[in-house]
């Protein structure tokens, strides 16, 4: 059992590889061994490349009798690259050993069958953290969302509406940078572009540009907003957030950062659309006469998942609760 | 200079062993040393104790010839006790070693005088650190001033006013107890002695139950409240803070812990009467029905000193910077 740890704790890191690379697809590492010995390794390296099982398989000369380790249930169906589960049969490796199985896949009904021996659920939990987006993604049928908010002490997200409010430091601003780079979309109000007109982009960080969706009010956006520089955004007007987030999970973005305004963040949070919570906590008061970040009325239990100095600033890794009061 | 620093390491950790009984006096350890070794240990015990110098001599055989440790400045006045440079003077101790000088002594000079040599300087920082209270009591006439406030994540200390919000958990309710331990008076509003009943003794930590100073408003205190079960309390009417904390410091109280309500701590703040802020979170947003912590109009800068998960909640320790934007 302890070797099996120690493998798929080797799986796991090979799957963080290209986590900014694979998304809407989970994140994927194989390793094969044999005689407690890693003879390969491999990882899934980019959205339509080889599955991690197939690139570690391919950089083996000799994989019969070996034992796979995969943080995820091999696939046995034909999407852009071929089944791994066929691979994995021809190749003659007689145990496969699976973090967490894939609630769209029956790859271990189809190895079993074929002979091979089956173990599942080492290192359940960190694998179903590692993918924790793919997972929540395939069982509501939407993006995961995360809300990330930069507020004052008292729970201020800006001085005046309109009025733009730099609260937090550097450290914050390249953290929200790589906030960026995990998520497939990045959600704001135009209001929030009209008055800060953002670039929206990965700039400190590797990783793709997120698709840029912008959920427009009444006024018009300037053309020469940073926001148009190129074809990658989404602008939406008086949609239905749940018909939006359906849509959005068809066109395969699986995952939206909504970085605001207070009327958005309010939006969001009414429709129970908020799984994670980020908060950047400016170390200063903005006092009675400044914009509230909660406009709603309801009370929203959270639990606190971490905490972290971040500069001068303070981050703040929440998750809704929303079963507790409000589900 | 290394040895210098390890003595005076202990001499610190000895003067930390009274913090909850020595106030309004600061807390002092003292270590005599021969040859390398530590020979006695002292430290002051309780207010109107010996001093951690005389404890320390007093536990010697032979202190003739010895090096001295204490983290403050050795008194050369004749107090509730004689004056500890005389029995350093008369025991014969060669040299003596201070962390920090105090503002309102000249006890080096004495010593000096008498031909023993005085370094000071040593872990200074640390030594400030552990008397902050008592430094900023000297030099500001006025009581060290804590405010602590339980609020939600966006800033918020209770859904209405006049109903009580039990907004943090366990710790952090044994932590604010810890911090009235810490503090010679609780100062609070009567609109929250009235809508709470607060008790406002030390109950899961040994230390004197502090001083309980009450603001009173329009309304009337019921008789039967918590806080007449005995002598222990003060109630203020219609006086200037400023004045009121001139009289508490004039009384020997020299730490106060503010905590709250909001109209509270908007006078404090306004006043600039806060020296740092204890901020425990809850992990929850209460929305916009709710009471903001923050009535006043200035923005304010504050510095994060530190910031830990206490059970479900965070702790946020912050000093005020009032030079910064608003001195």
């Amino acid at each position: 059992m302890s070797e099996h740890i120690e493998f798929m704790k080797e799986a796991l890191r090979l799957a963080q590889k290209a986590a900014f690379f694979v998304a809407p697809n989970p994140m994927v590492g194989a390793v094969l061994v044999k005689n407690k010995k890693i003879i390969a390794k491999g990882y899934h390296k980019e959205f339509g490349g080889s599955h991690a099982e197939v690139d570690a398989i391919n950089q083996c000369s000799d994989p019969a009798g070996a034992t796979l380790y995969v943080n995820l249930e091999p696939c046995d169906h034909q999407g852009k690259t071929p089944p791994c589960t066929d691979l994995i049969i021809k190749s003659g490796i007689k145990e496969v050993v699976i973090a967490k199985k894939d609630p769209k896949r029956n790859g271990i009904e189809k190895l079993e069958s074929a002979g091979i021996k089956v173990t599942t659920g080492i290192l359940e939990e960190e694998a179903a953290e590692l993918n924790k987006k793919f997972f929540l993604t395939c069982e509501k049928k939407r993006p995961f969302i995360t809300l990330k908010a930069a507020i004052s002490i008292d729970g201020k997200i800006a001085k005046k509406r309109t009025e733009q409010t730099w609260l937090t430091g550097e450290e914050s601003s390249k953290y929200a940078h790589q906030l960026r780079a995990e998520h497939q979309g990045i959600l704001l109000g135009s209001g929030t572009v009209n008055s800060d007109n953002p670039h929206l982009g990965v700039r400190h960080n590797n990783g793709n540009d997120p698709l840029r969706i912008i959920l427009a009010g009444e006024n018009a956006i300037p053309k020469d907003s940073k926001i148009f520089r190129d074809e990658n955004y989404l602008i939406s007007k008086g949609k239905n957030l749940n018909e939006l987030m359906q849509e959005l999970y068809e066109q395969n973005i699986h995952s939206i950062l909504v970085e605001g305004g207070a009327r958005i963040y309010n939006s969001f949070i009414k429709e129970k659309l908020v799984d994670e919570y980020i908060f950047l906590i400016a170390p200063k008061v903005l006092g009675k006469n400044s914009l509230n970040f909660s406009e709603f009325e309801d009370e929203l239990p959270l639990e606190i998942l971490s905490m972290q100095k971040l500069g001068q600033d303070m981050k703040v890794h929440a998750k809704a609760k929303w079963d507790s009061n409000n589900g």
